[in-house]
């Protein structure tokens, strides 16, 4: 026998601390980094070897490397200064349920293969029924239930699957090649929708974008019409998206009135509140699920706004057998008595891999570590913050709010017009003192600044502010 | 502002020391618990609180019920007595790399939004091509490319979707809707092929499940066959898997004979090689691979057998830019001067969901720990147990080989017949001593024994064989 040797349970002590201390260095100190990496494209590659090394290296010289190699290379997503986009935000308590998750590694793919991977999931997502105030029959003890995905992309997929199964009673999934079906969802909604119907054979050009408000709400009497529409023309409309604070602007979708629509031409309604979800852990956040009691599949993302790193997305629906039904595959070498015997989960069937991770770890120790107390406190210090910019912006003669501020992101643009803006936004990122992006609303360049971020406080949203009146009025100065 | 506050730096570091101390201790320990969990189901559930805390709880406590509750539900993927299904092995580096990724939070969608996470992967992934002996049309300096997926699932999703557009000049993705295209696969080939087949609109019932030969390697002659009789029927042939270690049994599907059909009727052709890929680290095992330089597409899971926890599995095209065109898409949140530079790799269009970690890392971590000369040790030691047990196996009368071993799994049975050997199975699983599971092979119960955690060692070994061998014994001595 050769002599393999893996690293040793006193190594894996020491470097396992070293990390733990460089992680907990690199929380104080990130603030100090340039939020945006300062790089050019293939800067980094070309200080990495041509190939792979023949002999082991020392753990403490690849460390080294990720100092003076990676970290220059890294956009801050956990910088208080981080503002783009959504946030990916985490915390101490899910980075080490992501250490352990990783340190056990178990495979979740059938409750056989590690019982308590699948039972804490269940349990977990049950728990976040009652955290958030989710309907009822999204619950495992009904015909619903939950499951951990790893972003609302895969989620909104499986949701399509599981309605176009039901749609075409399976047989799209036996035979394929089925034409006519119809989705629909706002001219707002993600751009995974788009992809996940081209992805499902159902064809990009079958989404119906369905014309927003002047406030990018989807416009029910709309959709309507163009339901009617497409049914008259002999297509079979069989699902419909309905957000819950788009990426764009974080606007709402009237899902009653959606909901309404979709129970009259029995339609799937699938609900997206990858962001804005987290705001539910508030009872005074939760006025926009009204009608979701209607859904049959609903989406948010605790790796987004609920501490939790990425990737943990919770998906529900209703009935749990349409989902199996367009998604379960059972091999001779995946039979087992649990499986048999019907009384456990096996969720594999419920998503598109078949491997799974142990991802509940991660969403158990944040609940519980912060409480449902502490989690409130988060989300509301955020849609504080928000709103104390959103009273900057409006008292500053030169900007003007975009759209609405209903919780943490704000939207808003100086009056010079387009250019400028982007101007604007390009200058403040390279300057490394904040991160933020842009969308385009009512056919306007807009900026966009969420704050999701734990470590983010009013000094942070005070700094980024003047430094976005300074570069604006340096601006003015240049022309 | 009310006073939220997240662990600090302090509290992270005590908490992380004391979790590393007890993953440090579980790998210690790991030998002596029961591999596959001895629970019924509703157990773990039944420990949990119905309720999420209202306030925080303390991390010790969360700790100890880990302990108290989650380990007794955890089947022990880590154990060196695990030689189930196929390994999901892991390292320390590994869990480390995992833990960096975690604590850094950083999203990979966009090369813009960690470029250190993009070239990083980008060059992992081509030391991998080198590592493992890969065509060169797999680099990202030919037109093709890799990226890391979380399973080799979604990799042939992608590789099927990317064939699909390639066959139907983007039509399908556009409209949906085809009909007439068919996909071939062996009848041992994994069932993630089926599954996609259906997720992608093909229709689970155009896959051909070519026939296997007595060695379960698919018949090349009676695919030409069929792929003829499809043609003249009007149907359009478009995508075919070969094989390289099949689930069962780890069969090789003859490659080269496979790329020549390919090649004349232009097929896709789509190689998966999830477990045996990992073997190819060493040069003795790359013969299997002739015929590879023809693929379309390749892929091979490191969390499988080359020390990196699930998830991470390699995927490589030969030409990026049918993946790319399967499943790019641009809303305006997402522009930005990098990406329409065009210098730069956004692998959000390689992929189904739009975020992804910084999954490269671990991989780094753990090609940089051990280095080319520590993985073939480590793959050659499994496939010596391997031999070594199929001597002991072809020595005894009561049992028998079941298929070759040309690595590192064992498919035997015991000449009692199928009841009997499900008996054993479940027996000795239930003792706790060992894990292991079935597949069924020329129409016959198998016992499959697959050798791949890093400290599985000949004692493990032998000892796994002696309570095979001590229980058919009792189960003769019962009847």
């Amino acid at each position: 026998m050769n002599r393999f040797k893996t690293m040793d349970s006193d190594a894996f002590r020491q470097h396992g601390y070293a990390l733990i201390d460089w992680l907990a260095d690199y929380y104080q100190r990130v603030e100090s980094l340039p939020v945006l990496a300062q790089t050019e494209p293939g800067a980094i590659r070309a200080q990495l070897p041509p190939q792979p090394p023949l002999q082991g290296e020392a753990f403490e010289q690849i460390m080294a490397d990720v100092e003076r190699i990676i970290l220059p290379g890294i956009t801050h997503w956990q910088s208080p200064n981080f503002f783009a986009f959504f946030p990916a935000n985490s915390s101490p308590p899910a980075v080490l349920g992501e250490l352990l998750s990783a340190g056990l590694g178990v495979q979740g793919m059938l409750w056989a293969t590690s019982p308590a991977c699948t039972e804490l999931e269940t349990q977990v997502l049950d728990w976040v029924v009652e955290l958030m105030g989710l309907p009822q029959r999204f619950r495992s003890d009904s015909d619903g239930g939950g499951v951990l995905q790893d972003s609302a992309s895969s989620a909104v997929l499986c949701a399509l699957l599981a309605a176009r199964e039901r749609a075409t009673a399976g047989v799209m999934n036996r035979q394929g090649g089925r034409h006519g079906l119809i989705a629909y969802a706002s001219d707002q909604a993600h751009s995974s929708i788009e992809k996940a119907v081209g992805i499902a054979g159902i064809g990009r050009d079958n989404v119906r974008l369905i014309a927003s408000d002047t406030q990018q709400a989807m416009n029910p009497e709309a959709l309507a019409q163009q339901i009617q529409a497409d049914r008259a023309a002999g297509l079979q409309p069989f699902w419909v998206n309905a957000t819950l604070g788009t990426t764009s602007s974080l606007a709402f979708d009237p899902l009653p009135a959606i909901a309404r629509i979709c129970q009259e031409h029995q339609l799937w309604l699938h609900v997206d509140a990858a962001m804005a979800g987290s705001a539910a852990v508030c009872p005074e956040f939760r006025h926009w699920q009204q009608g979701l009691e209607q859904a049959d599949s609903y989406c948010f993302n605790p790796h987004k706004w609920l501490l939790t790193n990425f990737d943990c997305s919770c998906f529900y629906v209703a009935d749990r057998q349409a989902l199996i039904n367009a998604l379960s595959i059972l091999p001779d070498y995946l039979r087992n008595r649990a499986t048999e015997s019907g009384e456990v989960i096996d969720y594999r069937d419920w998503q598109i891999p078949l491997g799974r991770r142990f991802r509940a770890l991660k969403l158990w120790f944040v609940i519980r570590h912060y409480g449902i107390s502490g989690l409130q406190q988060h989300i509301r210090r955020h849609v504080e913050l928000a709103h104390q910019l959103a009273r900057w912006i409006e008292a500053d003669p030169d900007f003007e709010l975009a759209a609405p501020v209903p919780l943490n992101l704000v939207c808003f643009r100086h009056r010079r017009g387009d250019v400028f803006n982007h101007t604007l936004l390009e200058r403040v990122n390279a300057s490394g003192a904040l991160y933020l992006t842009h969308t385009r609303l009512n056919e306007r360049y807009t900026l966009r600044l969420c704050i999701g971020q734990p470590h983010t406080t009013i000094c942070h949203v005070e700094a980024a502010w003047h430094t976005l009146q300074a570069t604006a009025e340096q601006l003015n100065d240049d022309r």
